[in-house]
C-alpha cells in the first residue's frame, strides 16, 4: 500500500486536474474519467469516511437513539406480522457464501487463515438464513433477522454506504398459495417505509423471470416489432431504453402478457402472470399507491429466482446530499432503501438432497445504497454487455446513457450493433 | 489441516486410551494429560460445537426469546444509571488491539488482507471503547455496550464458552471521586445477577496493585514474616496460597494495611486503602451481602490498573452442565458470568498526546467463562511462575494444586524453591 502522504498528494493534483478540466468546458466524458480516479484515489485513504478509516463509522449516543427509533418501527412491523427471531454468527464458512452473490463475491471479508475452516463475514443475513433453514430441516418459518452484514466496497466511490451496515430482514419460508406471502413482504415495506416519516417513497416490482425473458430476446426483433406490431415510430423504437422504462401496474402485466414477443418467452409469462395476481393481493392490502410494475428494476444477487422488489425515495435530497465537495458533483440516486425477492432455491443448495424451501423477503437497509451501481452491478453479474440508462437527467440532456459513456439517440443503434457484434 | 475422518480415528483412539487408563487406575496427571490430548482433537473438529463446526452457533426463536429477556433486563439497569450507548465497527484497525490483552492477543481473529489496512475482530468492547473516547476526545460519559465479540478460543477446552459471544458492558469515564463510580459499577453487577434469577452468585474484589505487590514480594520473608509476626504455625505458612486464599470486607482491608509486609509495597497499600474506601460505600449501597474481597482474584488482561472484579454463579450445578460425555469428567468452575476493573492507562494509548481518561467498567458476559483459566492466563501474562491453587477439591484431597500439577502440602515449599531457582 502506498504512503498516506503520497496519496494525499495525489489526490490534490488530480483534484487540480479535475477543476482544470470543468474551468476548460472540457468533455463530460473526460471530466467523469478523472473524477473517478480521484474518488479512487479518496477511497485509498478512507478520506469520505470521517473519522474511520476502513469504510466504517462509530454511533455516538444520539445516532443510536436514532438508530433505537428506527429499528423500534421495524421491529413493531415484524412482530405484528407474526415472526420470531434467530441469530447467526457473523462469520460463515467461505464456502457458504461462495457462488451465492455472483460477480459480488469479490466484496466478501475473509478471514485470515488461522488454523481451522476458512472463515467469511456474512455478506448478507438471506444466505445465512438460508443455511440455517437446510442445516436444521426447517420448511416453514417468518421469520426476522436485524443485524450487521459487511461488503468490502468502496465507500467513497457509492457514497453513503459502509462497510459495515444493518441490514433488517423479514422472510417467509415455507409453501403457500402463489405470492400470498409475497404481497405480504411487500406490504410490510409499504408499512415501515410509511412508519418511518422519511418522506415519500416508491417500491418498484418486477420479476426476475420477466428479465431473463427479455434479454433472452433479439434485440433486433424486439425493434422491428415495436415498429410493425406497436405502431410505435422507428424513432422511439430505436430507444431501446424505452422497453425496460414502462412502468404500471396489474394493466401493464396484463398488456405484455398479450405481447407476441413477450409471450414467446415461457419464464417472462410466468413472471408476468405472478405479477398480475401480485397486483391484485396488493390491491385487496391497499398499497397500490407506492407500488409500481417496473421492467428496469434489476438486482444483482445470483439467488433471486421470482418476484423482485426496491423500495426507494423519491426525495431528491437524498442524492445531493451524496455529494462531496471536490469534483464529484455527478448526482447519483442512493434513495434505495429496502429490497428483496424470493428466491426459491437457496436453500436447497444447502441441502445434502437438495431440498428446496420456497422463500420470499425483504430487507430494509439502515444505510441508504445506491440504486443505480445496484443495477450495472446486475448487468455485468448477468453478463449483460449493454445497459440504456434513461433518467431525468439524461432526458433534459436528450441522450440515452449507455452503460456508463453517454450516447448520443441517433448513434444509439449504430453503438449497440458495434458493441454486440463485439460480444 | 488434517482431514476430518482422521482426526475423528484420532478421536476414537485417544478416547480408548484414556478408558484404558482410567480402568488401570493410572495416576491423575497420566489422565489429565492425555485428557487434554482427547481435547484437543475434539476442538479440532469442532465436536462439541452442535451444528456449527467453527465454535459458534446459531440461534432459534425459543432462545433468542430468552436473550432478549436477558438483555432487557440488563438494560434496564443500564439505563436506570443513566447511561448512553454507543456502537463501534466489529472490526479494528489491527494496531488498535496490538498490546491490549497480553498473552491473549494470540485469540485475536484477524481479517485476510486483501489491501487496505490491516483488521481484526474487536476482542472485548472496552478497548473499542477507550479508542472511541481517544479519538472524540470525550473525558467524561456513563455508557453501555451490547455487542458480540470473538475469541480464537479453544471452544472444547474452555468448555461452554463460543468463540463469538455476546458481552454487555457498563463503563464510567471520567474524574470522579475515589471509587464512587466503582462502587457503582459493582451495585449494577449486584443488580443485575439478582435480577435475572439465575441461582446465589458473589462478587470477588481485588484490586490489580495488591496482586503486583504481593507478586513482588520475596516468598522466603514473607514465610518468615508469617511465622514470627503474625504467630501462624510454619506449617501453615508453607501453604503460600493461603495468603492468596484471604477473603474478608472492609476489616480484612484494614488488617492488610497494619501488615507488615503488605504495607512496605506502595502499590499494595494504594490497592487496599481504595478497597477500604469502596467497602465504605458498597456498605451504603447494601450490597455487602455479595461482595467479598477476595485476593485470589487475578483478571488476564493488560490494562486493568486498580480495581477488579468478578462475578460469579455459587452453584456447583453449572461445571457439573459442562462435563462432556466421553473422557473429560475433571470439573471446572465455569461460573464467572460478569467482571471488570478500573483502566486509567488504555484510554491515554489511543490520545496522541497521551492524556489519560481514567475509566471504570462492567462486563457481563452472555455465555460462562472459566475462571480459573483466566486466573492461569493472568499469571502467564504478568510472568508469574507458579499459582497455588486451593479449592474446594484440593481441600478435600488434602492437596495444593501448583498450576497443574498436584503436589502433596509438604512439598511444597520445596517445589517452590526448584521452580523459582529454574526460572
Amino acid at each position: 500500500m502506498a504512503d498516506k502522504a503520497q496519496i494525499q498528494e495525489a489526490i490534490e493534483v488530480q483534484g487540480e486536474e479535475v477543476r482544470k478540466l470543468k474551468s476548460e468546458k472540457a468533455s463530460k466524458e473526460q471530466i467523469d474519467e478523472e473524477v473517478s480516479k480521484l474518488l479512487q484515489l479518496k477511497a485509498q485513504i478512507g478520506e469520505d469516511d470521517g473519522k474511520h478509516q476502513f469504510g466504517t463509522r462509530d454511533y455516538n449516543p444520539k445516532q443510536m437513539a436514532i438508530r433505537e427509533k428506527v429499528f423500534n418501527t421495524i421491529l413493531g412491523c415484524f412482530k405484528r406480522h407474526g415472526a420470531e427471531t434467530i441469530d447467526t454468527p457473523v462469520f460463515e464458512l467461505k464456502e457458504t457464501l461462495t457462488g451465492k452473490y455472483g460477480e459480488d463475491s469479490k466484496l466478501i471479508y475473509d478471514l485470515k487463515d488461522q488454523g481451522g475452516e476458512l472463515l467469511s463475514l456474512r455478506y448478507d443475513l438471506t444466505v445465512p438464513f438460508a443455511r440455517y433453514l437446510a442445516m436444521n430441516k426447517i420448511t416453514n418459518i417468518k421469520r426476522y433477522h436485524i443485524a450487521k452484514v459487511y461488503r468490502r466496497d468502496n465507500p467513497a466511490m457509492t457514497r453513503g454506504r459502509y462497510r459495515e451496515f444493518y441490514q433488517c430482514d423479514f422472510d417467509i419460508a415455507g409453501q403457500y398459495d402463489a405470492m400470498i406471502p409475497d404481497a405480504e413482504c411487500l406490504k410490510i415495506v409499504y408499512e415501515i417505509l410509511s412508519e418511518l416519516d422519511i418522506g415519500d417513497f416508491r417500491i418498484k416490482v418486477n420479476d426476475r423471470r420477466i428479465l431473463d425473458g427479455m434479454f433472452a430476446m433479439p434485440w433486433k426483433e424486439v425493434r422491428k416489432e415495436m415498429v410493425s406490431e406497436k405502431g410505435l415510430s422507428e424513432e422511439v423504437a430505436d430507444q431501446i431504453g424505452e422497453y425496460v422504462s414502462l412502468q404500471g401496474g396489474m394493466e401493464l402485466a396484463e398488456r405484455l402478457l398479450q405481447d407476441q414477443k413477450m409471450s414467446q418467452s415461457k419464464q417472462a409469462c410466468a413472471g408476468l402472470t405472478d405479477i398480475k395476481l401480485l397486483f391484485s393481493y396488493l390491491q385487496l392490502f391497499q398499497v397500490t399507491d407506492k407500488v409500481v410494475f417496473d421492467l428496469s428494476l434489476a438486482r444483482g444477487l445470483d439467488y433471486y429466482t421470482g418476484i423482485i422488489y426496491e423500495g426507494f425515495l423519491t426525495q431528491t435530497g437524498i442524492a445531493a446530499e451524496a455529494q462531496n465537495s471536490s469534483g464529484a458533483e455527478e448526482s447519483v440516486s442512493v434513495g434505495s432503501v429496502a429490497g428483496g425477492g424470493r428466491y426459491d432455491g437457496l436453500v436447497g443448495m444447502f441441502d445434502p438432497k437438495g431440498r428446496k424451501v420456497p422463500c420470499v423477503g425483504a430487507e430494509v437497509m439502515y444505510k441508504k445504497n445506491p440504486k443505480l451501481l445496484s443495477q450495472l452491478q446486475y448487468c455485468e453479474d448477468s453478463g449483460i454487455p449493454l445497459v440504456a440508462i434513461l433518467g431525468e437527467q439524461e432526458l433534459k440532456d436528450g441522450v440515452v446513457k449507455l452503460r456508463a459513456a453517454d450516447i448520443s439517440r441517433a448513434d444509439l443503434i449504430a453503438e449497440i450493433k458495434r458493441k454486440t457484434s463485439e460480444a
